[in-house]
């Protein structure tokens, strides 16, 4: 804790501009200056709600800024959190502590009021996300190496349970599209094995696991819907999207949306979408086409295809302005310099900004006033208003990808 | 501020504990234990989220207790806010500051976190709930007396304009279902005057006015769909429902569900349903019958009827469980001991449950693992799961009326 050292320093400083008898018991009021300046903790955390914070991820350096957007401000750095080459955050049902979850592995508790890490484990060798439980006590993490899923308890990262991820095939698969579902339940997929698995959290410590084998080849990612109604895994090694109805889990894993996937690799795969970034908007499902040049809009109800809009390159981000009204879109290489704006009453591209080199996410405030988008290679983050497309602020930021609001603690599945 | 004092004897007294030498430099070191103190502040107002926050409004005190759902335990109470006797809630959008709208024309900004009363005007002699701004930086109250609309300043409760409600007619008319929307919008209706209006607040200081004239008679409560395209007014003086698409204001106004009112008084109505309460479930609303023993599901896109519930009494709210699958539905005297569950894909009512006397209101946390129940005259709050139904919590409460949870700062129309 630096700022405490300093705090620290500063006080023996005052003191030693006073008498030299003051210096000689400088020794003795050590321990009561330590006691306030544990009080006091750093200068820096000021009394403060939490519910416009966010982070933003600093790839390049393992860090993360905090970020205030009622100032539209960085507020300070969070350091040491390890590879983020590959980084997704959740919240605490209060909005003060981010977890992040690193691509090497690494779970780390961040507190956005003392900007500090308050708990750090390596808890696998590979991640790829993880997920926070409704009632906001576990934090499930999903991995690669070693396959499975891992839980620990939110208050200080001890472990809780482990679920290896062994498919019907008897090996053991890598974990993607990890989610928390309404139900006290986690949903994720099994890459390998081709299934996807529902765990029961009510005994935390052991999860009742319900498996879902033979869904379709590779599932690369998964997503829930907002409501927490539908799981969807989207299919890498063949075209379509596994879809379980988790209000049914009898019904099974259904095959849809055939149309979505690459039909024999027509263009290169330069970013595989992330399926979080489908925006459900109450009635419709915006997708965003693998390796195809065009959004793809289906019927929330049906999960069948309703239309297809042209867009500027490959889309990696389909994110729904909070009014479901409009939707913006981010893109791969090379045209990943390009945001555009769909508006799906009219159904046409309504706009297209030039934010900056490689646009790599963006994050809407949870009423909409703004919209917040990470440029990587230009090393900042541009801020818009989504309503008029004025350009509001920017703030640098080290190679920066995700952008992550406090308000995803209120949402299933984020 | 009585904790500093508390403070600065106590650091006062460890000094005097130690040498007499260290007794003759105390004065000199006043300053700097001050300055300790004032970082400090009140030891009482602890660092922490708001996410979790909450409060609940004390009708015959009028107090509010601040709630903790984590803890599911009360932090607190404010007392101070006038008449509560029909109260509701606004938060800042860091969720740190409830703005209480009293009966009396007062309006309270309470901050959660120190536990006290920031600023506090009385704006009117009547009024009737509020909203604030997409941006979080405008309040606007609606008024019965005198009948109008006016908005203040968040930081300070600074008057920043004034909206006079003289309909059509030439006559002010009492304003009644104020909420905000998307792209800088209040809407409201005149209750007298049979109008809505949609104020645009691009420059707060000259809102410009959308009127809607002969929307029906008497609209006496409004309500906005959760993604803020459609504004809903209920109609007491006729049947039905006066409709807005917001997205499409040249539409002008449309009269549908004209099956939800009294149809010529069969019953007395014995408390008007609140609009805030029709529940949106994604394809569905849920709306209360008007003096009818049942509950209405409407088309959300085409706003006809689709089926009829019968229940236990005359319904007052109709609240959706998180995840859209349950609606928890209360009621008026003399069934309001009695709240009931309504399962949407199979339309029945899975629970019927006795939580106490004359529950006026319920509030789920915003991912649906807890919900919190007032029943005023047995002066508590009751707390259950909403998957399992157990009780799982209890706190005494004053007179409970309204809870509103920090949540709402997130969400448009509440």
């Amino acid at each position: 804790m630096d700022c405490k050292k300093v705090f620290l320093m500063r006080a023996k400083r005052k003191l030693m501009q006073k008498s030299m008898a003051i210096r000689d018991i400088i020794s003795r009021l050590a321990l009561p200056l330590l006691v306030t300046a544990s009080l006091v903790g750093c200068a820096t955390p000021t009394l403060r709600g939490t519910g416009d914070l966010g982070v933003v991820i600093e790839r390049a350096t393992g860090s993360v800024q905090i970020l205030d957007t009622t100032h539209r401000s960085s507020l300070g750095k969070v350091n040491g959190l390890g590879d983020l080459s590959h980084a997704s955050v959740s919240y605490s049902r209060d909005g003060r502590y981010a977890f992040v979850f690193g691509r090497d592995g690494g779970l780390s508790k961040v507190d956005l009021l003392t900007q500090s890490i308050t708990h750090r484990v390596i808890q696998a060798g590979n991640s790829i996300g993880g997920a926070i439980s409704q009632d906001g006590k576990l934090i499930a993490v999903a991995n690669y190496e070693p396959g499975g899923v891992r839980i620990f308890s939110v208050d200080d990262l001890t472990p809780i349970a482990d679920i290896p991820a062994v498919g019907a095939n008897g090996k053991r698969s890598k974990v993607v599209g990890l989610v928390d579902a309404p139900g006290r339940r986690f949903v994720f997929s099994l890459y390998d094995a081709g299934e996807i698995w529902v765990a029961d959290m009510h005994k935390p410590q052991q999860p009742i696991l319900h498996k879902f084998t033979d869904v379709g080849k590779e599932p690369y990612d998964g997503m829930i819907t907002s409501d927490g109604h539908f799981y969807a895994a989207g299919l890498f090694g063949e075209d379509g999207v596994a879809l379980l109805d988790l209000w049914n889990l009898q019904a099974g894993v259904k095959r849809t949306l055939v149309q979505v996937g690459r039909h024999g690799e027509k263009l290169p795969v330069y970013k595989m979408p992330h399926l979080e970034g489908w925006a459900t908007t109450g009635d419709l499902i915006v997708l965003p086409g693998v390796g195809q040049h065009e959004i793809i809009l289906a019927d929330q109800n049906t999960w069948q295809e309703v239309a297809r809009i042209p867009v500027a390159g490959q889309p990696v981000f389909a994110i729904a302005r909070p009014d479901n009204r409009q939707v913006w879109i981010n893109f791969a290489f090379p045209d990943n310099e390009t945001v555009q704006v769909l508006d799906l009453p009219s159904r046409s591209i309504v706009k297209t900004l030039k934010p900056g080199k490689a646009v790599l996410h963006l994050e809407f405030t949870p009423r909409g006033d703004q919209v917040w988008v990470s440029a990587r290679d230009d090393n900042r983050i541009d801020i818009y208003d989504p309503e008029t497309f004025e350009h509001i602020g920017r703030l640098p930021a080290d190679k920066p990808s995700g952008i992550f609001f406090t308000s995803r603690a209120n949402r299933t599945g984020l």
